[in-house]
């Protein structure tokens, strides 16, 4: 198996101003191809730590991904410590990148000045990866084998996430075209609803008794749930992604409600398929998520098309007066309750006259708990309008323990689950 | 100046299966202490991996800290290896950590094994930072200096975040009673609405002439806009504090409203307590960014004393139905009109009772722009509610170039910014 280490180059990740985010999406892609990182690294905007980290890097790894140091102010520092690590004697303005800045700029409204062109300058002898997005261009350098005893690459990508990205897809490609890959094949499940532990046991026969050469990954994440990456390594046949399709069958049954998709669709975007399938639409009413849950819903693009809108009912006067929850419901069973939460999806459901609602209240904390009523409470309920005309509920509680933000991602992402179950339940 | 490095320990980081976050907040916090972190990294679950990686950072460190590689599967591993590399002998139960597994463990009503008990044992020699929030405790090593040559401190944290964060505070803590710190004081003031490129032209004159031992950083953030730090190293005198505030002073007329706070409070944060302190509340209309900006306003603990709701007004008969736009406007001027954003937070205003309304309306992305209107404008509007009962609105356009993510979380922010300006602008 083919070894990586990737390296984040900059001072701005070192003084904990910014998070790299790059690495670890970086790291997921070669992973998907069937190679290992070994190792992250961050450093700084420093010639003598860049050559020493990356020459010690070089002489351990089959590849190296850089991002970063390439700014037009740091620029310098970081391109001529890679040509003089790779032996470049001069450099030269890329043609095709400098049209890029050029344009770029242009397009701005910007003044070009010669900073921005130096952007476009590469060391000889390297190739170049045109960064269609930014200034910078990837640079990708091969390495003889007489240098470190095998044929290492270095990837180096600017660091601006977007551009990162955007350069990887060459990247990846460049690593299929020049390495002999062990053939890998990957099909990802996802589940909502289910804890890693749970799942894990409740699987724990058929993973004892996966073919030896597949391998199955848990891959959880708070609003998206648990999903299932089984991988089989060295296929050869084409057969491959059948057989493990064949083998995830086999626990369709054990997961039930809670598998969403056969992909890795995130749940918001699962939620709204099912909605456009149906030519359905939804809004919200929210206590304690305070617009959590139609954020989720509206960052898909084309979530137009059935998300019509939402109360955000921080208080309960506007519970009251505005989903129609009876001042009774309020004072008897409180505002987090599953008369208030049904009342509210009700109340929703026809102020906005779509086919579902989605309703949530809940203690997020840190304040307003009580023994019976603790923080991390949360109510849901969902409103779906029957064929008939009728108005059906559901509502289901939950409790979790975790500070206000963790509390809130949690109620929002069971609040979309519910409303995906409650549509499975349903045909309208 | 003290050398530190930062090392993650865990296969689900270079798997690209979880971001790791701890270590720019540690980086953070050292940096605020006046320590240079050199070098962070990310290694595997693997003995040898961990050993050499962890030797060779403390021969060119002060400080290492680890975080991961604790869990209760994995715990063997990196325990077992640092118990190793610092030469103990043995491990025994750690009495204090031991009370806590049980007691945490009774709470969640989940039966003790002795897998959990396992995770108080700690390797003979080391000093224990009993760990309040979880099962595995903080390890410290302190070396000898007859194995380095200097002696260099290792903490070993837990990876779980919030367990991290919680015994972070020990570890600085420790560093300042065992480490001969160069003396440094910070102060931070935060701005909103001012490109960090133009700030920096903006307050170039003052920076070059400010005291030699001063330190300007600038820290950007999408939804806290760019805080501006000063560090003053080596400040022996009681002084120093006002003496950093007085070259603050000097700034302060160039800023002018961008200064939203002379400390790290966040923009929402200090929006929230602007509001509290005039016993005033708030409701939102939010097209575009579809809940973002409530779920800022909401995040902050306490929320609800000024939040009262809002209302998520993603389709057009939403503006036109609850918040009272007129259809007309919508025809006329568009959804993304200056026009309409104050119609709907004049509409919000009515509906909520409240004393502000934060209204917004433009296009995310990545379709349905036009060349009039592209992707990426907005426009926002506050409503008032003035002392004699009057409504006042202001309102204000931007142009963003971004995804839809983004562009979201910027229309987000530059709402709950222009809400703060009014508020500085209406005496109520």
């Amino acid at each position: 198996m083919k070894k990586a280490a990737i390296c984040t180059i900059g001072d701005e990740i070192l003084i904990g101003q910014i998070i790299d985010t790059n690495s670890s999406h970086i790291a997921k892609a070669l992973n998907t191809l069937g190679i290992r990182v070994s190792t992250m690294t961050s450093i700084g905007d420093e010639r003598d730590q860049i050559l020493g980290q990356l020459n010690q890097l070089l002489q351990e790894h089959d590849l190296i991904i850089t991002t970063g140091g390439l700014g037009p102010t740091k620029d310098d520092i970081t391109k001529r410590a890679l040509g003089e690590l790779y032996g470049s004697t001069s450099t030269y303005e890329h043609p095709q990148q400098a049209a890029v800045v050029r344009n770029l700029l242009t397009c701005r409204g910007v003044p070009l000045f010669q900073s921005n062109l130096d952007q476009a300058v590469v060391p000889t002898g390297c190739e170049v990866l045109v960064n269609q997005l930014g200034t910078a261009p990837g640079l990708v350098f091969r390495f003889p084998q007489e240098r470190y005893s095998h044929c290492p690459t270095l990837y180096s990508l600017p660091g601006v996430p977007f551009e990162a990205i955007g350069l990887l897809d060459s990247v990846l490609h460049d690593i299929q075209q020049h390495q002999m890959l062990v053939p890998i094949v990957h099909k990802t499940w996802s589940t909502f609803g289910i804890a890693e532990s749970t799942l894990s046991e409740m699987i724990a026969d058929w993973e004892d008794h996966l073919p030896e050469n597949f391998h199955l990954a848990y891959l959880p994440n708070t609003i998206n749930g648990v999903r299932l990456r089984l991988s089989c390594y060295g296929a050869q046949s084409e057969d491959t992604l059948t057989r493990i399709e064949q083998e995830f069958e086999k626990i369709r049954p054990i997961l039930g409600t809670a598998l969403y998709s056969q992909d890795e669709t995130s749940l918001p975007e699962a939620v709204g398929q099912l909605l456009r399938s149906r030519s359905a639409t939804v809004a919200t009413a929210e206590s304690c998520t305070c617009g959590r849950v139609a954020h989720l819903l509206g960052s898909i693009p084309g979530a137009s098309k059935y998300l019509f809108g939402g109360t955000i009912a921080y208080s309960n006067s506007v519970k009251i007066n505005q989903l129609k929850v009876p001042t009774e419901t309020i004072n008897k069973d409180g505002a987090v309750s599953q008369q208030c939460v049904e009342s509210m999806a009700r109340g929703t459901i026809e102020l906005y006259g779509t086919t579902y609602a989605v309703a949530s209240s809940g203690i997020a904390g840190p304040g307003g708990g009580t023994k019976e009523k603790p923080v991390g409470l949360v109510w849901i309920a969902v409103a779906s309008r029957l064929k008939d005309g009728t108005i059906k509920t559901i509502a289901q509680s939950f409790n979790f323990r975790g500070d206000r933000e963790r509390n809130m991602e949690r109620f929002a992402a069971n609040a979309i689950n519910l409303l995906r179950l409650a549509m499975m339940d349903t045909c309208i």
